[in-house]
């Protein structure tokens, strides 16, 4: 069983001997709802030899914009402890809103750029309250090996980039996105899902499959691209287009062609889901 | 003579081994321009038994508002390694702006409430700039007591304040201010004053001196001490007052009656210069 740890004082405890023996400590933040996406990057952390593991489970208020699912989204501490266990995860640290935000709370980070568009337009104050949590949670647990899904392509740019920027330690891996059996990315949020909308979420699979057999038949007109993904996106009666990038993997600028790696990526909303997605196109 | 390094690679390669072994490492982060003031915080770092102390010398860019004296700030390296190794101090760490910004850098720490007053009311940007290069600073460093000046008051309050909400490691030591022979607090800015503003100057100090005088008379009346210390400031003809503070020690609210610890911190203009001052009454 992973021990389970609420506070900063009680993982410090566990943590202190590693740090100071230089040891590898692996982590892998997660807002909890724990599924086989997570499970990889556990996996990946432990298979890459880091004498422990830390999960974080932690919602974290700062992320969520206004309106926003903060007060719906799953939490199930039990159910996430026993993942945990499955993937041989060594500390499960699961703060309270208090121990991480206490009175008197008022310092935060921030970017410039890179958190202006995609979601960041869509999302205000998202990025902002990313980038606070991860940035505690890194000085919290010290690793020297952090893991984050691809699935959430720009906050592993946005991380990246604010790990460089503020001279933290932690070496940053961004893993592959697991997938659902018909394509669909893992993702907590698809427990909101009802049956209808389950189905028409695979649009967004779907239409970057597509742009990638494009991309690799010779199609580099961006427009075109953008066009066929708006398209197959499209034929989801319910589909509510946030947006649909072509963009440079390190700046997210959009591109004038798709000649070097690129990245697609797209959001939209099923219902009340909001849904994102994305390949790299190299 | 300390080792003057200008990268965070060679800085690196001296605390690596400290670092592994635990041992105690102080800091003193300077803009340079080092005057007593400075020797007083690095002399503490050695005396409180630091194995190293690092001083940073670094011009940053971030802090000055626009129309401020970023081009003008007294800038002498050589100087400043004779002043730290009267010091003895081990390590000098003077980094390019391209060392500590490099292309592509877009993330940054700010602060509600706290910054939003005093001197963070008249140089908008300054505490970001503050607080990101401070948190920059101390994540290369990494020391285990950091040494800072009372002068600077509601600086040490946002970074002690940063420190704890961002969980921080370093121990951050506010450190009495040193005064030239006749009151006036040093300040690499001090060198701007021609000697009538250089003589007028004196007001800061002698206002503070008499606010301080009256409450230890019993004088509990805001109103009564804030204009005392305005009447003061006054009589320096080329004066402009930015702030009159009477705050909080913590909040940096402001306080209905002296009767718990309280600051009092005054911001002038005298000619271009802009100086600050403040003293805490119990």
């Amino acid at each position: 069983m992973p021990k389970v740890v609420h506070t900063i004082a009680e993982l410090h405890k566990i943590l202190q001997p590693l740090w100071r023996k230089g040891e590898p400590v692996g982590f892998v933040p997660t807002m909890g709802a724990l599924h086989a996406g997570h499970i990889s990057l556990m996996k990946l952390s432990k298979a890459a030899g880091n004498v422990l593991t830390v999960v974080s489970v932690f919602v974290n208020p700062l992320q969520f914009a206004p309106g926003e699912d903060y007060d719906e989204y799953p939490r199930d501490l039990g159910g996430d402890v026993k993942v945990a266990r499955e993937a041989v995860v060594d500390v499960v640290f699961a703060p309270s809103v208090a121990e991480m935000y206490p009175r008197g709370f008022v310092t935060w980070a921030d970017q410039d750029k890179l958190t202006e568009k995609m979601c960041g337009e869509h999302r205000p104050g998202h990025f902002r309250g990313v980038l606070t949590v991860v940035l505690k949670l890194l000085n919290i647990v010290r690793p020297t090996h952090a893991y984050f899904g691809q699935k959430d392509y720009q906050q592993s740019v946005v991380i990246q980039r604010m790990v460089t920027d503020l001279n933290l330690e932690a070496k940053i891996h961004v893993c592959p996105i697991v997938r659902e059996a018909d394509g669909l990315a893992m993702s907590s949020r698809n427990a909101y899902l009802g049956p209808k909308h389950r189905i028409e979420a695979l649009v967004l699979h779907q239409a970057l499959v597509r742009a990638q057999e494009l991309v690799a038949g010779g199609e580099k007109n961006v427009k075109k691209l953008h066009a066929e993904i708006k398209r197959i996106i499209g034929t989801a009666k319910s589909a509510k287009i946030d947006y649909i990038a072509i963009v440079h993997p390190d700046t997210l600028e959009d591109v004038n062609d798709v000649s070097g790696k690129t990245v697609f990526a797209v959001a939209a909303r099923f219902g009340k889901t909001r849904l994102i997605d994305n390949v790299i196109v190299e």
